[in-house]
């Protein structure tokens, strides 16, 4: 199987800018369409060293919409884990319907790796094997989709593969050593991958020689395999909506309106800005993993604010395997069976590990107060209660940031009246956000006073000036970079 | 508060057998009237080293439905909790609505201990009682029922209950040390009591001098609390069901029809095989935990069989550290975003301990399979699944037992007929038992294939032979010790 993947394509930088696009754009709307579905999507990412299984896992995360997709990388098993059977550890991993995971590291790479190092007799290789085809089609029975990839690395392009890590430093230390055990790697993996081959979870070989045939040809195979699946289930009818009028205009108060919302960037210093920060956060993302330091990221802001866009500008210069993105919507009725904090606390990342939050707790005093949802003793007594959450996290050493993106109602309208108009951006305007736009002025007071009440030394409120998405991007960036620098 | 309630009452054991028998009786109505509430209910038990707090833990778990109440004792913390905040070990243990969970040491634990020993400076002791008491009027405001049980030992007391544990060899290794502590322990102890006592979370100090006095008082206190509560909620009318026809009496197949349901127990018999088999169980289950093995005990059976009596007598043997008792009811919406396995895979113990499933998998070849709910190819494909499943569990270690308590349809008919004539068994009988109770042949078919294609070396099924409770609840706990002995 691994051989007659040797093709030694390659994709030309201007082919691929111009191909890019396109599929972004419609992985994204089938990462979207899948949102409503019901089955769950087991991306696995395996193969060899030096393959850039890294940079792939990366891209995928960037092409995806952030909310509806975690990465799990398996390292070291925590004591947890390794006192429950060894695939205890997949199954809290494995993603729920409507949801991607892409598993870095899976089932796989245990039984190869102890089979190349002989650690593993054939027989007991084989029937861990059976177990894996078990497992798989157990899940595929069940709904799964599967998109299986295994990048394959011919032996002169995995050397010179592992030679530029090692220059750039990047190298693991088991690299070498794997290498010389290339032939034998080879062979164990085309026998695991023949084994496991079935048509309710096929591999998908892919040559990783050149860097952007491998990320636009995987692209295309989560992109084809989404689509055929979500073909064979029924469509549901797009939702069209009628705007509303413009409501009345009101001052918005204090600190709201200490922000200016004038500040923009061109695009030039928009590019480069956005280079830099995000160069930065990613070394100093691995900076805090190293010293087992975690982040907790919230984002809040109005409706089109660009939260999920800017989110994204983030999650880019951050290793995937060092984040998770936690969108809240309705609480499952397992959290509503609990103190609406606990949802979020069961979130928390280890050390070294940081979440971001789309929308948090910080609904409690925003839409639950505005529409009624809770009392005002509820939400009244909320900031308190979120204060002592967020003085616990940072006590135990986790770098808390907030984000409220800020835009005028007439930036919103502008907004909402062009998702209206574009076809593909049409899932993101809803009759809610009509209504969530009317009560712009209790919205306004009720951040204000979130803002006025929960910005502490060790978890500062940023007010993001987010009529221009790049201004907003940039300081967004810039600002965790500074916090980042200053706790490390 | 702790000089107060040395009050030195006893309870002579004639009294006491008196008393408990009601108490037990309204205790269990009052914990079936709490699961269709909305409200958590949190027990805390502290106090003195030798007051016999773990005694009591056990105490309430044999007077409470095991399947509503989870005990928490918090060890050392694991490695993904040591990677957080510290109170997130308890947020992750804290019940849900309709719930007990039952805090075998809590949040008070640390902060004294650290503070009698002098690891806390007194600045510090008490913002960490001020988090404690943020943190409960927080649950307290969200509806939770705080029950704070605080065991004092009077100090001539506590050295002769030190010595007693020394003799039986049932000493913790700081026992003698925290002794030569007594005057500071007591008054750091009575500070904390005192900060964290709120209308929303009092303490109940009880003197532990005398056992008896102990634990009718405490459960008396927790039958008050929980009657004081339920009266506050609304009371919902209890639904009363007409009888239905006797169904036609079939064969049953083959399995089930090689039970002999002739088998009996005298009540001495049994009292003496029961205090035996027991007392085996009870050490048996410490040393599985000390050799890091765990148990996973499945139970299923006809409607009315008596699983939830025959769990108890398994439970009253087990140190309530050591198990979990998981009802299993419709899944929760989490649950069903899963595969079906997944709501069992995330229950399955630690090293060391051990889950009771109250009903399990093999719903799904049971009653999914029966009403309806799961189509042929899912339930059909369901025995290899949960074969591996099991196998898994074998593999790593854990001992896996499976009891079926079977019945004769005339002694369902019996049964039912007398929990509908007695008023407190009312909650028990619904009109879906009287529509299972028709579908008898279809579930007998389903029951024989099921033990005939999951009964494994690893993983046996045991037919119970149900109709005298006694002996079935003997033959069970002989199952279970004779497995141990084997295994250990």
């Amino acid at each position: 199987m691994l051989a007659a993947a040797e093709q030694g394509r390659t994709l030309a930088q201007k082919r691929y800018d111009s191909l890019v696009p396109k599929l972004r754009a419609r992985l994204l709307q089938a990462h979207f369409a899948l949102r409503s579905r019901k089955f769950p999507v087991v991306v696995i990412v395996s193969g060899a060293d030096g393959a850039g299984k890294g940079d792939l896992v990366h891209r995928l995360n960037e092409w995806l919409d952030p909310r509806g997709v975690a990465t799990h990388a398996f390292w070291a098993p925590s004591d947890e884990e390794r006192e429950r059977p060894s695939y205890w550890r997949f199954w809290r991993a494995l993603p729920g319907r409507g949801r991607i995971g892409i598993f870095f590291g899976s089932w796989y790479t245990e039984p190869i790796i102890r089979r190349v190092l002989g650690h593993l007799k054939r027989r007991r290789f084989e029937s861990e094997l059976d177990r894996i085809v078990a497992f798989e089609r157990m899940l595929a029975a069940d709904g799964a989709l599967f998109v299986k990839l295994w990048l394959h690395l011919p032996k002169a392009a995995q050397k010179k593969r592992l030679k530029k890590l090692e220059r750039d430093g990047r190298i693991a230390p088991d690299d070498w050593k794997h290498y010389k055990l290339y032939n034998r790697f080879t062979k164990v993996s085309d026998r695991a991958l023949r084994h496991t081959d079935s048509p309710a979870a096929a591999w998908h070989v892919v040559d990783a020689t050149d860097r952007r045939h491998r990320d636009y040809t995987v692209g295309r195979i989560l992109l084809d395999e989404l689509t055929r699946r979500l073909k064979e289930d029924a469509s549901k009818p797009v939702k069209t909506t009628v705007p509303r009028a413009v409501p009345a205009r009101r001052q918005p108060p204090s600190a709201l309106g200490r922000v200016d919302l004038g500040q923009a960037l061109g695009a030039e210093d928009y590019a480069r800005a956005l280079d830099s920060w995000q160069g930065k956060l990613s070394k100093l993302a691995w900076a805090a993993h190293q010293q087992q330091r975690s982040m907790v990221m919230v984002f809040e802001g109005w409706d089109a604010a660009g939260k999920g866009s800017a989110i994204r500008r983030v999650t880019q210069a951050i290793d995937p395997r060092l984040y998770r993105v936690v969108g809240i919507a309705a609480p499952t009725d397992e959290e509503r069976a609990q103190h609406y904090l606990w949802r979020f606390w069961r979130h928390l990342p280890r050390a070294g590990f940081s979440t971001i939050f789309d929308r948090s707790w910080y609904g409690r005093v925003l839409v639950e107060r505005v529409e009624g949802f809770a009392p005002p003793a509820d939400w009244g007594r909320a900031y308190d209660e979120i204060n002592e959450f967020e003085a616990q996290m940072s006590d135990h050493g986790i770098i808390v940031s907030k984000f409220w993106v800020h835009i005028s109602p007439e930036e919103q309208l502008k907004r909402f009246q062009e998702r209206q108009r574009v076809d593909y951006k049409q899932y993101k305007i809803t009759d809610e956000d009509w209504r969530n736009r009317d009560k712009w002025p209790a919205y306004a007071i009720a951040v204000d006073e979130m803002v006025a009440r929960t910005s502490t030394g060790a978890a500062p409120w940023t007010l993001v000036a987010g009529n221009d998405k790049k201004f907003a991007r940039v300081q967004i960036l810039e600002t965790l970079v500074r916090r980042l620098e200053a706790e490390l």
